[in-house]
């Protein structure tokens, strides 16, 4: 290995959680990765420490400011002991992408998937193997320079933290219910919509808020000028399947870049499918729907690979989706994917990496 | 008082700064205020202690979702000793919209104020008296439930910390170079541009490192769904004497209610000139520039006061406004309100409240 960070192991492991009790995001491993970046310096320092509090200064830019940035993908540990990575270096270059957008130095590629394996790899046994279960990888940038003004800082910390996480929803692979928001905005062009940011998720919290109270699942965003074209569901991109031809929005700015949406265009692609990546109105949508053309929707994302869409509810209008079951191609999409990750579909792309 | 906040006094005092090379946002005061939000319990346990680093989880909300918000205003001590905050009920509203926005429980406008003012009195030897230099007082809120998944928290913690501040322009009063930003969008209808949170302000960086790179000091910011309205320059409200007119964008969700915008309108209503909260399109601007019926432009913040806008760049066209002087207008508001301010003009409305 090119790089060689340190390792300060905790003195007080944790106990291991229960697989069949995993929830999403509450319980975190026994070490993270850190390192530091200075203006000046640049990044220096990478280790690997116990997992621990951060003694910040309440006048951090990232509590004022909100300079930060985060990406998130999952470790499996297949059947004959591999610690696998799905394409890694998608989320260092989308990492690259949301630092320039966001004033964040630039961090390496390289370096950023190389502490991604050496923190997986120090707490491995964490990684749950029950079905559905899996390793979650949470690499962040916060700016930490105690100042207060509109400016860029001059200091930062990169860190990953894990957490073993269960199934993202309950039931498995159980069709959703979503709703078309059409009042609140989630991105527009010009906007950091393409860029992995807490502003755009707490942004985003009132309209999900509104979804649940409805009884709905999740929301699907509209773009942000003409309230018309079909932008993505909650934090996970939208396919749409009409007739015989699969679409999805177009990577135009106001979409975050899922690497989920990425492996699902190159699948279908190869399984010789016709997909689009276009514009696509939410009234064709529904036309489609009310002539029986509308056969599958899916949303595609790390956190529960694909979600199949069984009820799409927008202004007075209801539309159900193949039934409210699971779709032949979403399941088809969902094994192949499902089956790469955990190591047991024979990986001919190159997406898997051995930790 | 109804509030008798707990106060711990540090055992280690800072020395006051020298008032002659205080910057903006530096140094931090001996003391701040914080309080706990826990669902179920409601605020709770507020306090002020020493000024001291904060012992926050890697997981914590704020630092991947940045359900985070802020305010700003700040204290003067008058010739006669007084120390005089401007409006803190405003900015304690301004907090109930943005927390409603944000889906941040909403906090007591009343115990807002009283905080503000326990801290500062605490800190009141801070206040620094030359011309010019100010107590900036920062209330904030952070979500610090460390949990990873997007919803709302479900801990918070309420803060207040006190920077005493030279003047925002080192040289006083002067006109700034503003550049029209006509590719990047700070907010959009359905967005969170009327709400001041973290993520705003990140997302405005990039644009505002454009502008000075070109030059110019600061950025004025179009709508995001036509790109022709004028909207704000940076970190404060825009306004444009035309002809016997002032001009300034309506509050109609993209742009943040300044305080110091409302009490602009507030005199000017008061002095008998003619203003207008109405969209106003950039071309407007610079068909009256061209005319010689832009008469005088400036911005409006805490941090500035008043800030007269002597040149406007759009495009390949430029305007330079007043000769590049300090307009009258501008002169005038600036004395009255910094004049009510430090306690010097009388206050007839009920603006400044003492601590
Ligand atoms: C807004 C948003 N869109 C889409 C995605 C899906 O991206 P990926 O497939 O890389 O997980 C996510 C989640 O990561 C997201 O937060
Ligand atoms: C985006 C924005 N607009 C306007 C203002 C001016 O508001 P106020 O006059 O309340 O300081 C500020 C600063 O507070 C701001 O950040």
């Amino acid at each position: 290995m090119k790089y060689n960070f340190p390792i300060t192991r905790t003195t007080t492991p944790k106990a291991k959680p229960d697989p069949d009790t995993l929830r999403f995001g509450q319980l975190f491993t026994d070490h993270m990765f850190i390192m530091e970046y200075t203006t000046g310096k640049g990044w220096h320092d990478g280790k690997i420490v116990p997992y621990a509090p951060l003694q910040i200064e309440p006048a951090a830019a990232v509590f004022h400011y909100a300079q930060e940035m985060f990406e998130g993908l999952k470790a499996y540990k297949s059947k004959d002991g591999r610690v696998l990575l799905f394409r890694p270096d998608m989320n260092a270059k989308r990492t690259t992408s949301t630092n320039e957008r966001m004033c964040i130095p630039h961090l390496d590629e390289e370096l950023m998937v190389e502490a991604i394996k050496a923190v997986v790899n120090v707490d491995k046994d964490w990684i749950p193997e029950k079905k559905g279960t899996s390793l979650y990888i949470r690499p962040f940038i916060i700016a930490d320079e105690p100042f207060l003004g509109v400016r860029p800082s001059d200091h930062y910390l990169f860190m990953v933290i894990l957490s073993p996480v269960g199934p993202y929803y309950e039931g498995g692979l159980a069709p959703t219910k979503i709703f078309v928001e059409d009042d609140f905005v989630r991105a527009t062009p010009g906007g950091t919509g393409f860029a992995k940011i807490g502003g755009n998720y707490a942004a985003g919290m009132k309209s999900q808020e509104k979804a649940h109270e409805k009884g709905y699942e999740q929301v699907l965003w509209l773009d942000g000028v003409e309230r018309k074209y079909v932008e993505e569901i909650g934090t996970s991109n939208a396919f749409f399947k009409i007739h015989d031809e699969v679409i999805t929005a177009p990577l135009s700015g106001t979409i975050l870049p899922g690497i989920t949406r990425d492996s699902v265009i190159n699948l279908l692609k190869q399984w010789g499918i016709k997909v689009s990546e276009r514009r696509l109105t939410i009234e064709e949508v529904f036309e489609a729907g009310k002539q029986g053309k509308l056969i599958e929707m899916f949303a595609t994302g790390t956190a529960a690979v694909i979600s199949p869409v069984g009820e799409l509810s927008w202004k007075d209008e209801k539309v159900v989706i193949n039934n409210g079951e699971i779709g032949e191609l979403s399941q088809k999409l969902y094994d192949e994917l499902y089956g790469l990750q955990i190591g047991e579909v024979e990986d001919t792309l190159g997406w898997t990496v051995q930790v």
